[in-house]
């Protein structure tokens, strides 16, 4: 038998048989729009009879250049049986039928073919349709319309051509609107239409209705080799191999007087979620002329007024099309002489608000699951929700006004709207009359109260995961850091880009998702977490997804009593709180140094730092100890029964002293200038920050390395932290200490700290007399960590990755540079699939992580595995982390929503699997 | 029955049945000097008779602290059969038997129990003693001797209660010698002797022989827990369980008169090599005195005069014992009354000289096979040969006197006496009157002129891969880095320790085999490799047996043809030339950025890098153009028939400009000054480079990364290399050229560059009408280029591992600061058991060359790969690229020779093993 290239819309079964069963397959066979037309037919929706030519008669054509054998015949057999179904023959002259042509690939896809109407009309039938319809100006306008459409579409006439005869007609017969046009002038216009398309292709518009078919059929073919669709697919990776499907179908029109109309409508609310039809219907009108917004369309309730039939059938199909596809549908319909007919129903595109009300209410109304409702969200929707936007009218009325200032890099999303400042303590101080934004070419630990004060944070320099922009998250203010083409003049208290100037106090706006600032107040929306229900009731679902053990691929999960969870970074009992109000089940990075920058600290961390001997060292660590201890205190408090990972002195020490390059010009002016009072002593202080200064910084003294050389300083933080939790337990609170050590590399240097330390917490307990529940483990950020995991496992209890680092050494890239020299251009060339920074390198990075869990948890199977680096919010690191059988996620308060949807999600894809 | 634990000499027999016929089994149970008498005795040599407590009564000694059962009978049993073999009696007065008592593990070991000689004296067998040889001194000098040496060693009396004794008697009797001292005199020490023991123990010494000899076995066995031993056996890792052998063996007497006499000698000269019998022997003496120097020992070939049947004989033995144990022995004897005793053999040390001489020797001879004879020397041993060296004694009388200045990393080995200067310019502008040293707190490129004038290099930064390091060792010039006790003081041309000054021209001496420097000028030795005959002989059996394909692990090699072979990095023809004469059979690494240093093109380099357009940066190219051909047109004539790597361009441009801080000091001068004639020009400079500026440079803008960001350069030097290969080649002359693409992370980056690159290179030999043999490559040195090696070897056809960054970026440690700020420290606690960056660390750095390399060979199976880091030259590192399959080595051409040993040891002791 020959291949079925052909089927009818009533034909779904023989389709379903063909493919072997698989709705899927189905829509790879026909198309998305074909399959939509095909299923509504089969659950008896009023569709109009039409066919489909597969996507398999495509790829054929695009193999040999001609229709595959018995393509066309059968075309011609689906033809005359829809004449049968409509009662019209086409190419008839008195009672003709006309069809329509649209392309129709398993995904919608830019630059496939556009519709052609109206196919059929010729010189001939065009007289028929007057006569039938007992409207002369109708049928000439359709004719008209079909020449211009085929011309455009299938023959490639520029559209300028008959754009330009149909205002010279306008303007010879002195009107303005095409419905002023009258049948004559149409008639006219059809001539002249004729006259183009000969002057173009050299060839009559072709008369034969047949013809008309047939190359409109080729002309979808060829489309799918079309510059912006081969593009498109490969930008998206679908295979060119795919092809699309040519849906034939009866047309109907709208635009046949007061008991006829056209509308377009979603099932809901796409932009609230509302369980409410809502859409946009025009009486008397065909779909193009809502489109085109000549007449001003009504809501479609309206309606209900105009065709009450129509309208309550219309609202029984959308409720039956919800009901059968399972989710909001975008549906286009026709009612032509009071009859209502479908013309297209796919799924609704939709807002973040909507979609989450949506998939919340589906399931409570028991339309889908809860599973299903969770992989109906995206994670941008969540984060979208959660942070500040503006009004994207406003944007585009911006842009266009031209105070776009810069674009960067999109480090922390939300809109913040603030005068800018170009200094911490300026910014500070003005953030107590109003709104700020700090602009700086990048910032450094000692910025933080400044970004703190700030609504926003802008940088000129540094990418994804500098330090704006990891401080910028971690508050949850918006950021666009390295937006290179600011020049700012930290002298002058302003910037500039070309000839825009922005002085100190003037306003600007920074949308931190797209990574535009904007020069002026642009307004914004912001929501509240605790008013989202349906947020939190979908979240809830996340998490027992989540938690459920089963979820984890086989193999990859050590633990029997439940699933990843998603925890923290926090360092403030403030940050700790916002955390667990957003589901966080625990702190997973904590980090200490923060504290150290506190104005009223600083001075006695530097003093601790230039101690000559161990004596004068403690003596100022002692000092710190009863605020470090506080710091603690509140932090506990504020996750009582939950886990909370605090994370001994990371950077190295010269981070906490002054700028060397500052020093060292105010001592060279000084030596200059022949000024002697306190020169000893600056120099005295820069020789000692000389001392202290590295090449490499990154790959330095610090994390355990520091703690190996200068123990004191992790001896005085462990003692705080069990302290603090001493005291907290004794309040009747239950603290879950882990303290982790950073920067391991070796086993040895855990065997020569973590007893230490392990020392000093019993002391401490035993000082106290009480016995508190804890932990030692240490972040894995050195690829040596990761592959020497199962000795590394034999000390620590719990592992966590710092993937920020982990990703610099991995990839030898600086994270402070590699972004603004080399990075965020190798993601444009596509060098790079992603920033690395952002989202975990599986191959590369995430295979280090992979092989770390594996032997990590050979050498100890009850081994707590956990991430705090930046990747903790990503989805598909995320994703990534419960396929290699991570515990928990940590990341920002902010992104704790995001990451239990996506947790979930991760669950939901790979349940069961391998 | 009854476990054996005493052994006679002659049941050599037994205890190679007991242990099952092993004779490294047979050396754990009798100890490495009791195995000797064991074996000698079998051979039939004169071994004067004796048993050995076996280790494993020292052991379950150890376990209960009492003798095991049946020990100390046995020990009795074997007694009494020496005094049948002897005819003398243990304890009789008038025929005494007299033993000697020595400890003997399995390995040498200090801090294990001296010798007890005489045993079996007492107050009643003294007397016979004297009676039976005729000599009351003798007799009472023996017995003072037993009683002072069991005083010490079994009864733990400090040294200082005989000596001060025995000075008080001679200082009384007014004699200075001991032998001056009479009989009397001695019977009078004697007595004294005991009362000491008996004041420092509460008891008498003892008078029962078989007490003796039960305590001293039992100190024997106690001494294996001694501190010292403990502790060597804890840095060696020699199990603790291991246990001593006690050796009881018949005393017998050089001091009998002139028929006797007492020496030690080598089979060979342990100094050169020489076949020829080396020793020392004294007539009418004791063992004792040859060591303690009392009289001037003779060469012991005097002997041949003096006792001329037992010389003869001694010369056969000696025969015979090189010939049974196939190696160079080191030996003990005794004369007594012409009879000769054999008291110990083993195998002798010898110098780095005569460990090579009498190893191609003894193979030669046909004593031992090629492939013993290159396991007989240590790659130290070769390069101990090819550098310059101190004179020991010099060297111990400097530190002696104070002149030792300070030590630190010993970079590069060999001695250099030069006149100190503290900067390049001055360094080498001073070498053209007299050998100079440069000194610096650390090099930098523009450095290099001055390290390639001075004989050697210090520095007090820096670690054993800085800057000064890595080119001092490429250019074989002994240095010292990282001498932190020295302060530089740059502006007053002087460096000081403490009170210690070295002002700009003094002499200074510097060891860097050791890490010494030392003030003054110091004698040194120098070697010169065409004239190393048996080294040059040693290393062509090396380059056999290492190209043997079967010498590779099973499936670790893919190359049927050939093992592991020695390249070498070098720079510039005279490199390349001299490492061919090492026996280098390609070059690894010519690292290109060097030429860009050179005085003449520094300027061009640098206006490139400021370039504002594309067409400026490549006129200042195509200036560079032709002295990079002219670079590479030597190498390749040097190298004719041999691979040439050459790599692309690597570090970041910043490296090439001014320095920056100098350039500020200047400015902000000029600035405070008021002048601003040529202000402007330093001011845009100052900004350009700060523009440069990374805070991690070594993970930052270079290698690959550079070249994708500015691929002019990159171009320009594949157009040299190409066209130098074809001028070469039609000058008659075979290049094959390797072109080396740096810092690969993902193989996106070579998809970018390489095709590019080939195009070049056919376009330039298209235009030159020669074809050349070529390769394109990449080196792997980014741990994410090791895992995703599969990838990268579809586009590279060689990998050569660049373990310096590789060690760098896997460990996180920067090499500019680690090994000053923590490094050393950890390598002295034992956190690393060594410097990573000297030697590959197999368990991570090493475990990810596995992966790429076995990854790699997956994609492509002909994939040649190597190494070109500074772990090429370690002989540790080279065993390790043996095992992963690594096609060569490549190391500094000085390093050849080792590396040349190392890789035959590597394919030796490896050989057929998976």
């Amino acid at each position: 038998m020959s291949t079925k290239w052909v089927y009818l819309f009533t034909e779904v079964a023989q389709a379903e048989k063909y493919v072997g069963g698989k709705w899927d397959d189905v829509r790879a066979l026909l198309g998305g729009k074909g399959s939509g037309l095909f299923e509504m037919t089969r659950i008896g929706l009023p569709v109009s009879p039409g066919f489909t030519v597969t996507t398999e008669a495509c790829s054929a054509y695009m193999n040999t250049g001609k229709f595959p054998a018995g393509m066309w015949e059968q075309e011609l057999a689906a033809l005359s049986e829809v004449e049968k179904l409509t009662g019209k023959k086409y190419g008839d002259s008195m009672n003709p039928l006309l069809v329509s042509c649209r392309s129709g690939a398993k995904f919608s896809m830019p630059g496939m073919m556009d519709t052609v109407l109206n196919i059929g009309l010729t010189d001939v039938t065009v007289a028929g349709m007057a006569e039938l319809t007992q409207n002369t100006r109708f049928a000439w306008d359709a004719y008209r319309r079909l020449i211009e459409g085929f011309g455009k579409v299938v023959l490639d006439i520029p559209d300028e051509a008959f754009e330009h005869a149909l205002d010279h007609l306008k303007e010879k017969v002195g009107v303005k609107a095409d419905v002023d046009l009258t049948a004559e002038h149409l008639k006219t216009l059809a001539a002249e239409f004729k006259a183009i398309v000969r002057k173009h292709t050299g060839r009559d518009f072709p008369q034969d209705p047949l013809d008309q078919l047939r190359m409109a059929t080729e002309a979808v073919f060829k489309s799918w080799n079309g510059k912006r669709a081969v593009d498109y697919r490969r930008h998206e990776g679908i295979p060119d191999t795919l092809g699309t499907a040519v849906n034939i179908q009866t047309m109907v029109f709208g635009n046949m007087g007061s008991t006829s109309g056209t509308g377009v409508a979603f099932t809901r609310n796409p932009a609230t979620g509302e369980k409410k039809i809502y859409g946009e219907y025009l009486i008397n009108a065909q779909g193009e002329d809502v489109v085109a917004g000549i007449r001003t369309p009504q809501k479609v309730d309206v309606m209900a007024k105009d065709l009450p039939e129509a309208y309550q059938q219309f609202v029984e199909i959308c409720g039956i099309l919800e009901k059968h596809n399972k989710d909001m549908q975008d549906v286009e319909f026709t009612v032509e002489h009071s009859k209502l007919w479908m013309l297209q129903t796919r799924t609704g595109k939709r807002t973040s608000a909507a979609a989450i009300k949506i998939a919340v209410d589906m399931a409570n109304e028991g339309l889908i699951s809860k599973t299903t409702a969770l992989t109906r969200v995206r994670p941008e929707d969540v984060n979208t929700l959660l942070h500040p936007q503006f009004n994207l009218e406003a944007k585009a009325k911006a842009a266009a006004e031209g105070k776009l200032l810069a674009k960067g890099v999109n480090a922390s999303p939300g809109a913040a709207v603030g005068r800018a400042y170009f200094d911490a303590d300026t910014a500070e101080a003005k953030a107590k009359e109003g709104p700020v934004v700090m602009v700086r070419p990048f910032t450094k630990p000692d910025d933080v109260h400044g970004m703190i004060a700030a609504k926003g944070i802008l940088t000129s320099e540094g990418g994804a995961t500098s330090h704006a922009a990891v401080v910028a998250r971690q508050f949850g203010k918006p950021c666009v850091v390295g937006a290179g083409a600011i020049k700012i003049d930290l002298a002058a208290r302003r910037m500039s880009v070309g000839d825009v100037v922005v002085k100190e106090g003037d306003w600007i706006s920074v949308d931190g998702g797209t990574g535009e600032a904007f020069v002026g107040q642009m307004p914004t929306v912001a929501p509240n977490f605790e008013e989202q229900g349906d947020l939190i009731t979908l979240l809830q679902w996340a998490d027992e997804i989540a938690a459920e053990p089963g979820s984890r691929p086989a193999g990859k999960n050590n633990s029997p009593t439940r699933g990843m969870q998603v925890w923290a970074n926090a360092d403030y009992p403030a940050d700790a709180r916002r955390a667990r109000g957003f589901g966080a089940r625990g702190i997973g990075l904590c980090r200490t140094e923060h504290m150290f920058f506190e104005q009223e600290r600083l001075p006695i961390v530097q003093r601790m730092i230039l101690s000559k001997t161990s004596e004068e060292r403690t003596a100022a660590l002692d000092e710190l100890l009863p605020y470090q201890r506080g710091d603690f205190d509140g932090l506990f408090e504020a996750m009582t029964g939950l886990p909370v990972i605090i994370r001994l002195i990371d950077p190295p020490l010269h981070e906490f002293m002054p700028d060397e390059e500052k020093l060292l010009e105010e001592v060279i002016e000084m030596r200059v200038k022949g000024e002697t009072a306190g020169l000893a002593e600056k120099e005295s202080l820069l020789s000692a920050i000389r001392g202290m200064h590295e090449s490499n910084p990154m790959m330095g003294l610090r994390g355990i390395r520091l703690s190996i050389v200068m123990p004191e300083i992790v001896e005085m933080q462990v003692r705080a932290i069990f302290e603090a939790a001493c005291d907290v337990a004794r309040r009747g609170f239950e603290p879950h200490v882990e303290v982790m050590i950073p920067l391991t590399g070796t086993v040895n240097e855990l065997k020569v700290i973590q007893p230490k330390l392990e020392r000093i917490a019993k002391v401490v307990m035993e000082e106290k007399g009480v016995e508190v529940d804890y932990k030692f483990g240490t972040m894995i950020e050195i690829p040596r960590a990761a592959v020497t995991a199962a000795e590394i496992a034999g000390l620590a209890e719990f592992f966590s990755f710092g993937t920020n680092d982990l990703t610099q050494m991995t990839f030898g890239y600086s994270r402070d540079d590699a972004e603004r020299n080399f990075l965020l251009k190798y993601v444009e060339d596509g060098i790079l699939p992603f920033n690395p920074f952002q989202t975990i390198d599986r191959e590369g990075v995430g295979r280090l992580m992979d092989i770390c869990v594996e032997e990590g948890r050979t050498a100890r199977p009850t081994l707590e595995v956990g991430i705090c680096g930046e990747h903790g919010g990503d989805p598909s690191s995320i994703e990534w982390c419960h396929l290699i059988g991570n515990n928990y996620v940590s990341c920002s308060p902010f992104r704790v929503p995001v990451a239990r949807l996506a947790a979930a999600q991760a669950a939901i894809k790979h349940a069961g699997k391998k």
